[in-house]
């Protein structure tokens, strides 16, 4: 193999796919990335058995052929050059040579046969997103997934593709709270049956974050058990977690008895603050509405630490009660919230102001953004102490 | 105790001391800044036993008076909170109540008569600093100084005051590589006796650091075993390493058969390529001069990574013999560095050329910036293979 590429493109092509590679002792060419000539282009792959990436990119190919680098070598190596045109050829012993003015160096490398084959779907794409909408999506759900494996399903993040509606709706939970995000499926050509759904692994989300930048949109294929996200000159393609989600939707409530609107970067400052107060094991923070005054009051203690309480106004809307008195105003109420999922909730709210829809202290909460076209919901479960 | 300040200038404070704070689970005290007022400011101190560091703040007092709570609490919560005026008040459990308009806080401290007593000096201070020349002096010499503490004056810092010549050399080694750097000692009404030295612990030096950000000018007081560094509204006192330090001046060289002048960033990137491609146990690069083409040609190679070659334009001089013949050129010569030694020096060496004085290839090599008035060596043994 012999080629000529720039250092810029190389660069961030390995920068793109070293992420997915971790320590694999048992099959060291997993360290490596698979350099492959593909007509005019250069195909750039690693993968770690689970998750799959490919990146093309534009090169000057002198002679075709493939070979295995390790990764980490290379890429830190070619980030430490200049911007400029670098030579590579590869030896009949894998060894890499490149060459760039007056640096000259070798890379061992593993003969390319060797390297696990990332599979092809052979099915047609079911439908395409915007990057931006997808990003997005999966970096306001991704937190609500559950850390343990204990049940891979609530691991993963849920993808509904609802064809007849274009809408894909991406959700997560770890069955304290639960987070939800609606964003439309753009028109085009594509194969769609039935309305499907999916569970991702959170690793493979956790790299679609990385790489939804690169491209405006993406396009969206589904085997039996693997899915292929491709994009202009990048494809990630992942196993799925086969096991059946929850049916979430029941636990989301219709209506609500109170709804408080609150000032969102204030509100983040004093969970914060709270936070400090509370126990570390506990991690309570209540919440408490003063109905007569327009007020939060939000309240943290630890046996060890002290205490701390701090107000914020509020625009407390009661629901009005069928056939009962119009000037009743409510009961007030206080809920005990985790200050750790609140506030990972909080963070993915961009609008000025959120809203807790809420019922009773013991019944789910839900924070929206003020702005309903947001299609956001983040579910939280108090703690009933 | 009962006073207001701004929390700007308390959220310095609390940063600038809570640094040298250390776990310590046998004197939980330990943990705790020290809130005293005295006249018309606040004076926070913290301690580890080894290092004392006092910051005065302007307050008002409303009532005197003293205790202790713990720093990463008070800091934390003092970080969050708006650029205002707050108030502070301790009850007689030492519960410090904070308030800030909406927001009441109370942590729980312990009694001020249990914190240790940060010892004052009795002498008079011996000479004055620029901070900027004694931070840099610092930062150019501490990496020299050894991990291990095997040879405990070895792990400091030594402090060398030659007030016959109003100049304070700072300097450090690790028996394998030395950093040297010389400061003018600023003028002024001191009580110099005996030139004298010190040795500064490292963890001193890296304190210090820190703090020497936040006034012009440094006063040092020295006495049998600790040493006061005082500036405008800070207090930093140590003790001092009770040991003897060697007389590394003797293996500083004086005379070199050659001299070699490189672009030091160009250097630094090399000398980082061809840390990639070396031993990662061994650590060699090899760095050989071609005097017919004013070159140097760094080198390095390992068994399981590959080899690198780079070339770097260069001016050498090479020592007239005496009574020889002129037209002598000098025979090239291969020194083998530790690349992470190498580049630590040349990371300090902040001119446009690095000069190498070099002897043999198993004798000291000495580091300098083209400035001679920057007054900085480093000097590193070549490893012998």
């Amino acid at each position: 193999m012999e080629f000529i590429c720039t250092q810029e493109n190389l660069n961030k092509a390995l920068l793109a796919v070293e992420k997915i590679i971790t320590k694999n002792t048992t099959l060291p060419i997993l360290s490596n990335v698979l350099l492959e000539t593909d007509n005019s282009r250069l195909k750039i792959s690693a993968t770690n058995l689970e998750i799959g990436v490919s990146y093309w990119i534009g090169a000057k190919i002198e002679k075709e052929g493939s070979s295995t680098i390790p990764a980490r070598v290379l890429s830190s190596y070619i980030a430490k050059l200049p911007n400029k045109k670098i030579n590579f050829k590869t030896n009949e012993n894998n060894v890499l040579n490149i060459f760039l003015d007056e640096i000259t160096s070798n890379i061992k490398g593993m003969d390319a046969r060797e390297f696990p084959i990332i599979p092809k779907l052979n099915e047609k794409p079911v439908g395409k997103v915007k990057n931006i909408d997808f990003k997005n999506a999966l970096l306001s759900t991704i937190m609500a997934s559950a850390v343990s494996e204990v049940r891979p399903e609530l691991s993963g993040i849920y993808l509904f593709f609802d064809f007849t509606n274009k809408a894909l709706t991406i959700a997560a939970t770890d069955s304290h709270r639960l987070a939800e995000k609606v964003i439309p499926l753009v028109k085009g050509d594509f194969e769609q049956g039935e309305n499907v759904s999916v569970i991702l692994p959170k690793n493979t989300a956790q790299e679609l974050i990385r790489v939804l930048d690169n491209a405006a949109y993406t396009e969206i294929t589904i085997s039996a058990n693997q899915i292929l996200f491709s994009m202009d000159g990048i494809n990630l393609i992942s196993r799925l977690i086969d096991s059946k989600y929850p049916d979430y939707k029941q636990i989301i409530p219709q209506a609500f008895e109170m709804e408080v609107a609150l000032e969102t970067k204030p509100l983040i400052n004093l969970i914060r603050i709270a936070g400090l107060f509370s126990d570390t094991q506990l991690m309570n923070v209540s919440f408490k509405t003063d109905i007569a005054n327009s007020l939060i009051i939000i309240k943290s203690e630890s046996e060890q630490i002290g205490s701390n309480e701090a107000k914020i106004k509020a625009r407390i809307k009661i629901k009005e009660k069928e056939g009962g008195n119009k000037k009743e105003t409510g009961e007030d109420i206080e809920i005990i919230f985790n200050h750790k999922q609140l506030l990972e909730g909080l963070s993915v709210i961009f609008s000025e102001k959120v809203i807790f829809g809420i019922n009773t202290s013991s019944a789910p909460a839900v924070l929206k953004p003020e702005d309903a076209n947001a299609n956001y919901l983040y579910i939280i479960m108090p703690k009933v102490v």
